[in-house]
């Protein structure tokens, strides 16, 4: 843990995002844990099933971030192709890896056994480390500051798991949140002089219509704890000043 | 309508995306509806509100599409910073425009009037039209290819309603499913070469684990009904020869 504010790229692979028939999970799924390890998601690209639109994802996030992590792509069908994807950006052979075509064969004994398809999630990029997955026999696969995961929201959330604490962080960025049937217009000026009166706290303001009425929740964050508890009070001395009604932890 | 394909870019702009703290559900509102306007969403970049981080996706995007849209940093407060991104993006001063402001000024005639925060989003770039927007009075902003949404789901909802048939397209994708209680690495080889004999068609395949079972959807997707229906037929064909049940429409 340190000063310092490390940084992740995402890129989620997968046409089925692009036409709309599936919608991400992974995105928020991702975003949450890495903030619990003190990294903070930086950006998301999202690539179709097409090699040179994921290299050039791939190459431009995990140069620009500490770490890179990539969900789809990683199962048995012939539109499976992260791993060649990160192997073409890194400049390296695909190769079988031992361990995962054990894990595999193990999997899949009581289940007709390993053919073409299943050996494909055995191939990584050379060089490459497993990262372990107890829900589908075929893991999740790392190489240097990379890390693939499955598409399927359950199955990457058992890779993250895996991979939970392994991970160098920074602190990580506290956030606390104010609610109430406030519309956002009226306070705007307020937020912005809060905002800019505490350095090391962004606050992000969040509308929502419900039950026929707008509102919004303040989202305050900062890695710096009291910096954060100083911005909160004040951001609800000033909602208070204008009249307004809040609930402290978001409505 | 043509047979060249139409693509657009997406970029999503809120630090509550990339915090975790928001699901978006734009990506597949919007991919869902171009499909329907015969435009093909190509990549979709989600970036935080930080304005150059906006204008370097609307720059990537805007130049490698026929169209972008921006969801999200078109509202009232200080973090709402799409205006001036996409302004910075193509170079020109950001403007009140009239119209924006007289539809703020009857919306909010009722509401306490305009005042600084309200008025803020009657800024477009110089030259802008505006998209109607029924829901709140703050309308979305059109900039030669570039499409300014709002980030609240329902509201971006009406805006692409009000789009809906002024774009130009090619001929829309169609699709067909078929989906069954099938491991999809049991049939990787036969998805594969149905997809290689058919070649204006492209099957995806998305697994899914319910009730305890494994299965999987296979989309195919082809502009030419002739062509897809002839790859259905082949695939289902030869899943019942591997002696499968499988769901036309999908499961």
């Amino acid at each position: 843990m340190s000063d310092r504010i490390y940084t992740a790229g995402l890129v989620v692979i997968g046409d089925e995002i692009l036409s709309g028939r599936t919608h991400d999970r992974n995105i928020a799924q991702v975003a949450s844990w890495l903030q619990v390890q003190g990294i903070r998601l930086a950006e998301v690209r999202v690539v179709p099933d097409v090699l040179d639109r994921i290299v050039a994802a791939v190459n431009a996030l995990r140069a620009e971030n500490d770490y890179l992590f990539t969900t789809g792509g990683i199962g048995p069908t012939h539109d499976d192709i992260t791993v060649d994807a990160v192997a073409a950006a890194l400049g390296v052979p695909v190769v079988i890896h031992p361990e995962a075509r054990a894990v595999l064969e193990r999997y899949y004994a009581g289940r007709g056994g390993l053919n073409e398809g299943r050996l494909r999630m055995a191939r990584v990029p050379d060089g490459a480390e497993l990262i372990p997955n107890r829900m589908s026999g075929a893991p999740g696969i790392k190489i240097g500051n990379i890390h693939m995961m499955a598409g399927v929201p359950h199955i990457a959330a058992q890779m993250l798991d895996s991979l939970t604490g392994t991970l160098e962080g920074g602190a990580p960025l506290l956030s606390e949140t104010v609610g109430g049937y406030i519309p956002e217009s009226e306070v705007a000026v307020l937020l912005r002089e809060v905002e800019q009166a505490h350095e090391n706290c962004q606050i992000g303001s969040y509308p929502f219509f419900r039950e026929g009425k707008v509102g919004a929740n303040f989202v305050i964050r900062s890695t710096d704890p009291d910096a954060l508890q100083s911005c909160v009070h004040t951001l609800c001395e000033g909602l208070g000043e204008l009249g307004f009604d809040f609930t402290p932890g978001g409505i």
